[in-house]
Parts: structure tokens; C-alpha cells; sequence
């Protein structure tokens, strides 16, 4: 079954990018990738943990330029190789719950042409949290990551 | 893998039982028979709705004999037929975050002899979630429960 997004409560990016889903897929399941795309520039990510298994955790820190730190833990919910990966904060390792959780994500990966017809949903829990993460800058923090890791994925070809 | 409890955010029931697993499951899985066992008498289910996939929501009412009333949402997120189910009310519908979150289920069945090794796990974010789902009863409470579904799937039989 595929996700509706609720336009309340979800925030959606949706893009046709010119690199195969196979380097979408491994910029978003290698460490050593992911930490060269998923933060906006001048941010950056200096650590990253991936346990790809369904209850397994991902784990991330940002920094920012004046030497803000942020680790992010999550985990694992579904994964589908070059199609599907879907994630939450609200849980820890092994569906441990986090106590809160700001938002689960899906992301989709489809062969369009030469290139990938990306997706990347964010669903909150409620109208406020939406609105935190738009304002947060959800449309140009997630294009600019997308960005980044279209440039990253065409250097590996 | 196989999930290690942590003995100080983890609650454990675990018992071997003389009913087949295939029943154990049947009665976990389907509505009108979960109602029937799933809260210790003189407590009762009103509701219950099954959705039973990775992201489908589980929802039931529980009620007391005082007119109390309680509504519980959550979200399975792994499924293994006979063997295991996992949950969570960190999660609501198609994985949103419910924004918070008191537990995990971890429930697994295995054959033994002509009975069932049946264990259930309940997961917590922090050492005040256990102790305080400890008090609220969990060994008597999914004890009891446990009881009521075995003389309940022995008349299945």
C-alpha cells in the first residue's frame, strides 16, 4: 500500500534527478556518503552510524558553523533496497521508544528514464509539528541536501 | 537477531503454555478473539481494530467496571506468522509519530513440545517508564491475560 501524504500534517519533496536509483540508494545507506550530502553546506555531518535492519539505528551528528552540535538518533523501520526506506525519531534501537518523536520519514526511490523520480515525506504528529519543520526550512534544507548528493552520486559513476 | 532485554528498561513475561503457536498467533492477530482475552475480567475490550502489516494501526478500547474507559493506539511493525509481533504506541497509522511513546511489544512464540514457549517484552524509554509499568501491574495484568487467552484457544481446539 503507498502513503497518502496528509497536507496538514506532512511535508513532501518531490523531484525528478538525473543520477540511478542504485547511487540514490548508496548515498543514503553508507556512512561515509551520507556524511558528505546530508547537511546543507556550511553544516556538516562528523559522525554517522547505520544499522540497516528493520529496529536497527541511525545515528548522526550535525555541526554548524559556530560549532553547534546535534546528535540525531533514530532507527530503522522499512527497508527496500533502490525503492524504500523509511525511518523515525521516535523510536531508538530495536523500536525502543524515544519518549517524543518529531517525525518519521519516507523516502522513495523509482527508475524514471536515465534518471531516479525521488520523494522524501516527512510526517509529523501534528499541525504544529509541520509548521515547526517548514519553518525549520524543510523545502530548502532537504532540496540543498538533494543537491548535494546528486553532485556527490555523479563523481562515483 | 534476537532482542536482549535490558533488565533495568525492560519488562519480561515469559512461560511455556500447552496450546499450539498457530493459536497463540490466531489469537493475537484476530479482533473478535483478542477482545475476548486481552484484558484481565473484569476489565473488557469494547473495540478492536487489526491492521495487520508493517505501519498498520492497532486500536483498542479497554474499559472497567467503573465506566472507565481508554482508547490505545499503535502501530505494528514487525509481523512473522506464528513465530513473532511487534508494536509500538510511539507510532500511530502508517508510522507517524504519536509524539510520545510509552512502550514496545516484542511478543515471540516458539514450539515446544506440544506447547508454546510464549514471551512478551515490553520496552521502555527510561527506568521510570518500567517502574511505573511494573506498579501499574504488568505481571499480574499480561499474566492474567495470558491465562484467559490460553483457556480461550483451548476452546478452539
Amino acid at each position: 500500500m503507498s502513503f497518502k501524504p496528509d497536507p496538514k500534517l506532512d511535508l513532501v519533496l518531490e523531484r525528478l534527478i538525473d543520477v540511478p536509483v542504485e547511487l540514490v540508494w548508496k548515498a543514503w545507506t553508507t556512512p561515509e556518503l551520507l556524511k558528505q550530502w546530508f547537511c546543507p553546506k556550511p553544516w556538516y555531518v562528523s559522525h554517522c552510524e547505520i544499522d540497516l535492519r528493520p529496529g536497527g539505528r541511525c545515528y548522526t551528528v550535525m555541526n554548524g558553523p559556530n560549532g553547534e552540535s546535534f546528535p540525531n538518533t533514530g532507527c530503522y523501520l522499512e527497508i527496500v533496497p533502490n525503492q524504500k526506506l523509511v525511518f523515525t525519531d521516535a523510536l531508538l534501537a530495536d523500536y525502543r521508544p524515544a519518549g517524543q518523536g518529531f517525525m518519521t520519514a519516507i523516502v522513495t526511490m523509482k527508475k524514471e528514464g536515465k534518471g531516479t523520480r525521488y520523494t522524501a515525506i516527512a510526517l509529523h504528529n501534528d499541525e504544529a509539528g509541520r509548521k515547526k519543520h517548514e519553518e525549520m526550512g524543510f523545502y530548502e534544507g532537504w532540496g540543498k541536501a538533494l543537491d548535494q548528493l546528486v553532485e556527490l552520486v555523479k563523481k562515483l559513476r
